[in-house]
């Protein structure tokens, strides 16, 4: 199950985790509570993807201003706005029915945008945002296959952030979108030693191998660093694990 | 209560859990979390009831497209395509409400089909999407017993396919389709030493005997491999199990 | 308070738990999760009935094709339609409306078999079921009322099987029937030592002593075996029991 | 606070727990779950009133029919009837909307029985059934403190039932009526070593001392016999308890 | 932050958790589950206010009828009504609607009340009633900011008696009046070694410091007697604490 | 990731757990049960602020009356009134509606106030009253944008009050603002031996490190004193921990 062609997300402990990457034009979940990483992780994957892969990237926005991404950007070393002005990256700050607008139709911005730039990688921040388009998760669950379905077709390797609020990372997911991707990875607060830690754990790579180790990690200036897997303790996906042994 | 003939799955440590197999013509339930193998197990039963066999076999699929299918089939090593192509295969993309109106015509498209390559196993891919059908468990209940009906009045050996999100396996089961299946599979998240691990149960097989062991498993290039139960731990259901003696 | 005339089971184990039987004329309530065995119970009871006691059964079912329970029945090596030509059992494939109705009107082809046949047992699968004839708790309640009521004037000794979802016997009985009737038996699995096991209790018998003991049991051809009591757990109920001592 | 008059449930255990019994004149709510044991100390507080200490009663009952009463009383050898005839005792089997009526107008039959045969005792079973008359919270504690002060302004002794479904003996009363009462007592399922016990708990006496043990107890023949109190338990009102020390 | 006038509850336990008392003109939130003590330490703060502090206080009813009140008085040594006769306390039997609306009138007979006789001390039972008010939380809470804006007005030393239903002390609070207030003390059951205690904690004194340990209460004749604090359990606000070390 | 310009919040403790302070020109929140010192951090960081660092604040209320919190403030020494007289500080109270209009027309008098006395500081009390604006949790994210915009734009270090009702943080967040703001800072009771101690932990902080420790507190006169670490324990988030090792 490993001939697939990969594309590394850039950042190394993870790619480690994902047995080089994630599949080339395949579709991921990242969900986290708020400030595990999230964004980071998929400004990572974008200026990474430029910069040792050389693919273009398109950052889908629905809330922030690019300004302060760039400037969180920043502040990491990565200079997104330069990326842009090159070609090499693609900023879109829109709304979900837009966006999701854009993708049907060939000669939207958007798309002519990915083709003219060859967009290989996108990130959307975040796929909770599409709950403003339907109450119904039969409905909202249509509204995520059709972006799925339409990031498909471009064959753009794609990194979704979705807001997350407990332990079981399916309950607050109302248009069940965990179900509908090919990778989900999860980035969750553990509490040890009365310590604030984060774990990061691969939970589904359709098609694929991964490391199934819940693993410790920080997010530093250059991005997210993984480390070594947990160890004597039980229920870190609950928060609040127990020690054992 | 062994003498039932034996549909087999083609998972040859499910088939053993199973006591040699789904009884011909039953339907079962398979759960799962995301990205726990539901549809590999689906895709594993169709295919090696045409090769190891000889059955023809129907993949009723809401959601995936037929090629991202056969793309994942073959990573496993399953070429579906070849099968369809052979007439002994049919892949069927469609909405709950049609697939459930053809079950009910004899001269439907997915009927003749059935007759025609004389299908033997089919796969549901999910019947979670029947949700959509209506918002009233009673009615939904309705809707899976035209299911199950439809499917045992030709005698076909059936896997519906179920998303899940929780350690009660009823709870988020809005129709309660358990009730009315034959057999109950559930695959599973086990956080076990720090490590996310498969565990896969069999609850229920009406009219039949069957392990009763929640054994380890993992998804390997050519499909499930079933493993040894899981030893000194309690809870292993909750997700969260907790080490013993 | 052992006096009132006793109706057994024809459930060896069961019977010892009820302390002989359940009282003639009273109504029990069956509560389990899917393939626990509540219609294999169901079935015992009332073909053990015609065996071994000489009385008639009445088996009403919601949602079963008789067929499928003659099949089911048959694996036990029960001959269910055997009994039914002899005149000593009923099969009613009906709906929870039709046989409300039918149990107030003497003149029902449904009390006119009951009279006919002299009906002593009879078994409701299930009085889940009857959800659909009202959303609200109140009006359900009375539903049940009527149908308790109706089975006590005929006194005929019934079994209501009850679906049910969880530790709590009583959250997702919404019509609060098991307040209404005179024995609650629940049937439950129970996660021990990796294994997915059984177990009985018996919660309530109105006027009459009972076994106290949570009971390991299997679904064996020839119906249910009900073992010795479960030792050194605490929380069997909660399906995820714990070892003590 | 030991001054005021007492009147002895005739639970001769359950006296001893209330310091005495019951206030006289005083509301008890007696909440529990199914089988546990409701309506027996109900009737047992009724016959032993008369026999013991020659108070007249009352029993309300919204659901079940008298015969059944007498029936389940006679089980354990109080004969119900015989007082009815003898002028000592009135069961009514009427609605809640009509009891609350007749409790308001002087010249009801209801309040002229009270009246006539000097009523001092009163059972409700079960102000449960009062939720058929408002979906409303605020409502339904309107219609309990209607019933609530007509006992009061009667000077009746009265026991409430109520149907009651879990550990928090607050969350499933609607209206909570246990604010309301001048005491409480709680009848509960506990499972140690894996043996269903019941327990018996008096929370709340206005106005007067009581037992503050959880104390184990069993229906017997005559009624409720209440044994010595849990010992090495922690967590007994949640069922589930665990062995400490 | 010690400079605050105080306002002993008249409880000395409490008033030495409080750190002499309640500051004078602040309110305080006082929760707690059916039978704790709430409407006691209410009347108890009222009549010793008057007995020992020479304040005269307001007790406000919204269900309880005042000639209930009195008796509960009166079998803790309390003469509420004698006090009244006294002009030393007013008890005032109302609804919600009116108490707020004459509060904000200068000329109700509750206003003047308070101004008459001098109202330092208040009592409001219970604050819960307010939920008859609105359905709306955001609508509760500003008639609870009415309510206690109007009672800061007249620097009214106030007691809100608040039923409560679970460990989660806010969680119930549909109106969060716990935000609001000055100062919240909570009473709870808590099950220590099979026996149901009693527990009283401060969480929050605004502009004030206070007594952090949880301690054991039980409710005498004369009031309430706060003993030493719980040792050795973990979880005592849970309602179901566990044994440590 | 720490050349960010910093505004230190004034509270010694949490200033070194935010590596220095907030980032200049970041929104804040800051989640605590009742009591447990949200609006005294607050007026902390303002009153430090003008105090030690020179920048002018805002401080805006929705509920309190300016004279109760000038008068909390003076309990911890802080003339909060002077400040005002001064054009250092100015204290708004309004409601959430004419809040965000002000924010966004550059000619409102909160903004003039803003620009004339150079605010660069704002504490907002609270954005749970936010809530009132809108039923719906996507509305409401998009209100909460419009503040933190707005805020962002005019370069104002903010710190948003909330109020919190339990361990899962983002459980209660109906609009979700946790995953819009730069910082999240949460306040807890935690009961350890069996007192109620307070706790805090800094749980995201956009683009910068900060201390993981979740610490213990005290509010003293004059402000928050952060503490050591606690140690051995787990589950503190939870409210309830267990002790370890």
């Amino acid at each position: 199950m490993a001939d697939a062609a990969r594309t590394p997300t850039g950042v190394p402990g993870l790619d480690t985790m994902l047995d080089g990457g994630l599949i080339t034009g395949s579709i991921a979940l990242l969900q986290g509570a708020p400030g595990t990483g999230k964004t980071t992780v998929g400004m990572q994957f974008l200026y990474e993807g430029v910069k040792q892969y050389g693919e273009a990237g398109l950052l889908v926005t629905f809330e922030q201003f690019p300004h302060t991404l760039y400037r969180d950007a920043l502040a990491h070393g990565w200079n997104l706005r330069e990326l842009e002005q090159e070609g090499r990256l693609r900023v879109v700050f829109t709304s979900p029915q837009v966006f999701l607008t854009s993708l049907q139709s060939p000669i939207s911005p958007i798309n002519s945008a990915i083709r003219d730039i060859g967009v290989k990688r996108a990130v959307i921040d975040s796929v909770t945002q599409f709950q403003s388009l339907s109450a119904q998760p039969v409905e909202l669950r249509a509204y995520y296959n059709h972006l799925i379905n339409g990031l498909r077709r471009e064959g753009i390797t794609s990194l979704l952030l979705s807001e997350d609020s407990g332990p079981d990372f399916v309950r607050s997911d109302r248009g069940r979108v965990a179900f509908v991707v090919d990778t989900v990875i999860l980035l969750r607060y553990v509490e040890i030693d009365s310590v604030m830690q984060r774990a990061v754990a691969v939970l589904k790579t359709r098609g694929s191998d991964h490391d199934k180790n819940i693993r410790r990690f920080e997010v530093k200036r250059g991005g997210l660093e993984v480390y070594e897997p947990f160890r004597n303790r039980q229920g870190l996906l609950s928060g609040t694990p127990r020690r054992t042994g």
